[in-house]
């Protein structure tokens, strides 16, 4: 189950948007459109927005159409600027431009021809890399999973929000393989619905039992004895552990540790940003208002009504059991042990 | 805004769930239709469902065509028996047609017509008296609202939830009757939406600011310091003040313990159930899983996914900073305060 596909100049994306309902394939050939792709969210997920935004690249490295080489790096960070722009707190999408665009840079004393495959080469290994990860955060996330476990996950930190495979349904999917009798309880996550929409779909595609509940039940469940882990994506995680995801997850890190159930995060190293200290720094976007007072395009809050719409919150670092990365699980205290695993 | 009226045989109640796209009246003249107007949610919230059974038993007494007293009481039983099923949590519905049945036996030697007044004139002081109550709960709760305070209320404990005026929104009105400059945060409450349907229709349409958000967003507001105080109602209330009310609340009352953030239940004393020691003897009913699967006919989910659909949760006392009442505030230890009450 891939979200995306790059071959012969073309993006094809799953339009989430559709998901489950309707499984539409959308061809996009120009930058601008990768970009609106990922603002609409036809692609969501940290990962696979930073894998769709670096084949944005590639598509605007491609259509670049100069014998200057000036113009060429100028028409291209104009393009790395606008992908960029499109969302502001997943770190992946910074990290994963400015890596591509970094790689053509160090390439300048090639050809423009040269540059342009070198930027697709690099596009198509952290595609590769992305995979790689998640089976490797998988493997080591398995080792946290009982037997008879019930795991609650929020949002889809899925197959569909990677390249494959996915982060904390990866650490499930990993446990699922390894013969473990797990089932899975999530959240549907309002207003996107993410949840009764594609991380729902993903796990009964994979036969993996699976029971949708709303939001606001999730903690009652923990307060029956229904739920044994908690385990979540990322969209940035602070240097001190704390971390962004999608709204919700820090009510439910709250509600883990009130009823001493473990709360798990599961991402690749490349969502750490090293650069901020605390989750204080991440800023946190905030959505239109139709997201909540309409759904599938029918109303239901009054005309005139405020609404507020953060799609992401930070969950501070105490809360989180453990962090499941691809290079190991990382435990409090993290300032300490995420610089370690840096340097290592 | 009632949303019910009793006239010459009919039951009229506002379709509750046609708001706030359509305010639709719909116009039942037999207990059975009222009994299935509950169930079916047409009508909702612990005080308005109490009294709208109570007319319920009104309607029935007057159908029952018989000189018999004997039988006249057999099939009052069975019709009061038929409301009573309709729903399990809420301990108004049993205490309001317990009463008027119990008021209906101790009149035993009047004539079968003058027992068809007495419940009729019981029903109307039950509906008056209902508005009284949250008229003084709010007078109470009143003194808890400081100036500028936000307020987050979950569900609808408002003027649609009761005969008038309202519980949480109830102290709302009340605050902001006093002048006080207050604004609401409206939890949107799936799977049913009472939030984004009903509460902010309400306030709106008194003029009171209120913002609309999902229920997954509480928790990140309150945190940031936006939030003030949550105030909520309820549906049935043990002796120790474990209380029961829509899913969700149980959630929010952690997450303001956490953020220091003070927690009150607003209802009437009608809503104790002094017969229970804690929460945990309060059933908690389970609804149909299409309210999750599907938002207005529309279906949001995959087919065949199976779904939990709790519609209350239990918040245990210690997460309760008060429990406004319609005579008095009650503060912990609330067994010893809920009993001082009682006798007082």
């Amino acid at each position: 189950m891939r979200p995306l596909e790059y071959c012969n100049g073309v993006l094809k994306l799953v339009d989430q948007t559709k998901l489950p309902l309707e499984k539409k394939i959308v061809e996009l050939s120009t930058y601008e459109e990768i970009a609106d792709a990922i603002k609409k969210m036809t692609v969501r997920g940290a990962p696979a927005i930073g894998v769709t935004a670096v084949y944005g690249v590639v598509v605007a490295a491609n259509s670049i159409n100069t014998s200057s080489k000036d113009e060429f790096f100028e028409e291209l960070k104009k393009a790395c600027d606008l992908i960029k722009s499109t969302r502001p707190t997943a770190v992946n999408l910074f990290w994963a431009v400015d890596r591509v665009y970094n790689k053509a840079v160090s390439n300048k004393d090639k050809s423009i021809e040269q540059i342009r495959e070198i930027i697709e080469a690099e596009a198509r290994l952290m595609e590769k890399e992305d995979i790689e990860s998640n089976r490797a955060i998988g493997k080591y996330g398995n080792e946290l999973i009982k037997q008879n476990y019930t795991i609650l996950t929020h949002c889809n930190a899925g197959a569909l929000a990677t390249c494959d495979y996915g982060t904390a349904l990866g650490v499930i999917r990993a446990a699922h393989e390894a013969g473990k009798n797990i089932s899975v309880f999530a959240d549907e996550t309002r207003p996107y619905l993410q949840g009764s929409r594609l991380t729902v779909w993903e796990l009964m595609e994979d036969n993996i039992p699976v029971t949708l509940i709303c939001d606001n039940m999730a903690g009652h469940f923990m307060k029956e004895g229904v739920i044994d882990c908690v385990i979540v994506g990322a969209d940035r995680i602070a240097l001190n552990g704390d971390t962004a995801n999608k709204i919700g997850t820090y009510s439910l890190s709250v509600l883990a540790k009130e009823n001493n159930i473990p709360f798990y995060v599961a991402a690749p190293i490349s969502t750490i940003d090293f650069s901020i200290e605390s989750g204080e720094q991440i800023p946190i976007e905030e959505r239109n208002s139709e997201e909540v007072t309409h759904i599938k395009g029918i109303r239901i809050a009054p005309e005139g009504i405020k609404v507020r719409n953060p799609a992401f919150d930070v969950t501070p670092n105490k809360y989180i059991t453990a962090i499941i990365t691809d290079k190991g699980i990382i435990y409090p205290p993290y300032k300490e042990n995420i610089i370690k695993l840096k340097e290592a």
